[in-house]
């Protein structure tokens, strides 16, 4: 017998995927941040999005309610700001059980408001039901020009490969408090440039083979330039960065990074190359090998 | 300490819909079966929906995976319709326990798709998590002409008041196979007379008690025209009907019924009127308490 364990996440979610027609107006399905449909009539393209949170697995029960809400729309916004899309609507179901403090869920509910307000969000539904342990789960919709959503798979050869922010030790307390990167998304789209980008959520060499594979190319990184809150280690394998993972070419890579400079305090860091070496990820050189945190995988 | 069990399903998201504000683009926010946003420069407004469904609360273990994945769309689809709404898009997310057989989910996959592609719906994404027991989150999208959303708070004293089916007895096998009133729902919007709808989950007492508070107004069932798959408390107080209730004026109820008959075989039943008696919902002259199935409510 087969069971989701011995499959894996990602290769569960593979299988379901291809269970999935695409229509016409599904311009990008399952396999990026976010969904995109057409939006007939409007200039626009619309986002779609959904994230799991869930207590145990993505948060604590000893960790801070309004910090656990954070995170929640934060995993949505985040989605959608590596589209470089504008929030828009979002709808939150919770799972609980009888005993669950109600002042908790307001806590949550707290912390997911104060983030949908800072960035242009609102909550404009969701359900309640009965469960064993507490969840949430998030869906949210998002707005961008229409063919200007920026995708995993537009990396090409000799592309500049950037990441937002410092990475890695996220588990440590950012994973709950996190500013997704919704300004800088809009930002790096707006400047016409960005041939690819996704958000970091586990861990750079993950990710970065999403794009590899999506791209069909490959990259070198150097380790040297791979902003990290702790070790190297930490910066290419640990997960819940929510940061932003993007390729430019090259020739347009200074002139992005000085007008980034103008804009966000925040570091703009070139970690590397996009290479013609189909799936093939190397770090200083050497083939790095896969090794991630996947739901049901066994480490 | 208030806990959900405490507080109950419904006073938990009355407090947590007071904490959330209201744009000026969502027309209808939490409160109807679906909310209801602008969608500039198209001719539509979009409408949004989300259910949960938890094994151990909305299936059962045993339950075929088929009728399990049937009843997860078809409640989504079940809530566009209320509307009077075409279904547009799906996403969900999977939550399960490493030793959930793979071809399970495969199974309710196929069980969503086939009525998915029955009505126009279209699965572009969601999410797999690990967690304690098997659970579908649903959120669905879908479009309604700009304005003509079928809304909970529209009906009139002396309004007819209608049932689309049959109601009651849906836990012995109904409420895992039956199919959304989508057709139904549309030719109802589209006829022009229908004052308010919604669809019916939690049982005809206790949603057509929904209908009252949000239009201010009273109502009055007689018990012989309801139509029944059992007892009449069953029709009354059985829930996951998953059929339409609605109000039109009496002056065109002989006309709805009979262009009604025209189109569908399924009975459109007249049972009752809408009164001036605010909040009051009488059966057969008597005056009927609040009787239902609450998510964390003590029997």
């Amino acid at each position: 017998m087969m069971t989701l364990g011995n499959l894996g996440e990602h290769e569960a979610i593979a299988r379901l995927s291809a269970m999935l027609g695409t229509p016409g107006d599904v311009l990008v399905g399952v396999g990026d941040d976010c969904a995109v449909c057409a939006l007939s009539g409007t200039g626009n393209n619309q986002l779609f999005t959904t994230d799991p949170v869930v207590e145990g697995v993505h948060f604590l029960p000893s960790d801070d309610p309004v910090r656990v809400g954070n995170k929640a729309v934060g995993r949505v916004l985040s989605d959608i700001a590596a589209m470089g899309g504008c929030p828009q609507w979002i709808l939150v179901n919770v799972v609980a059980p009888p005993e669950v403090e109600f002042g908790r869920i307001e806590r949550i509910y707290e912390g997911m408001i104060a983030l949908c307000n800072r960035f242009g969000a609102t909550i404009i539904g969701g359900d309640l039901a009965k469960g064993a342990s507490l969840e949430l789960h998030l869906f949210g919709t998002g707005l961008v020009p229409a063919g200007n959503a920026l995708l995993r798979s537009g990396a090409r050869v000799g592309d500049a490969v950037f990441v937002t922010g410092s990475l890695g030790g996220s588990l440590a307390g950012k994973h709950l408090d996190f500013v997704p990167r919704v300004d800088e998304g809009v930002f790096l789209r707006e400047t016409g440039v960005v041939h690819a980008m996704m958000d970091i959520s586990d861990g750079l060499a993950t990710d970065l083979r999403h794009i590899l594979a999506q791209s069909g190319v490959g990259a070198s990184l150097q380790g040297e330039s791979i902003p990290s809150n702790g070790s190297l280690e930490q910066a290419i394998y640990d997960g819940e960065d929510f940061e932003l993972l993007l390729t430019v070419a090259e020739g347009d890579s200074d002139l992005l990074q000085a007008r980034w400079r103008a804009r966000f305090e925040t570091p703009l860091s070139k970690v590397g190359a996009i290479t013609g070496e189909t799936g093939v990820l190397r770090l200083d050189g050497q083939v790095l090998k896969s090794k991630a945190y996947e739901h049901y995988r066994r480490p």
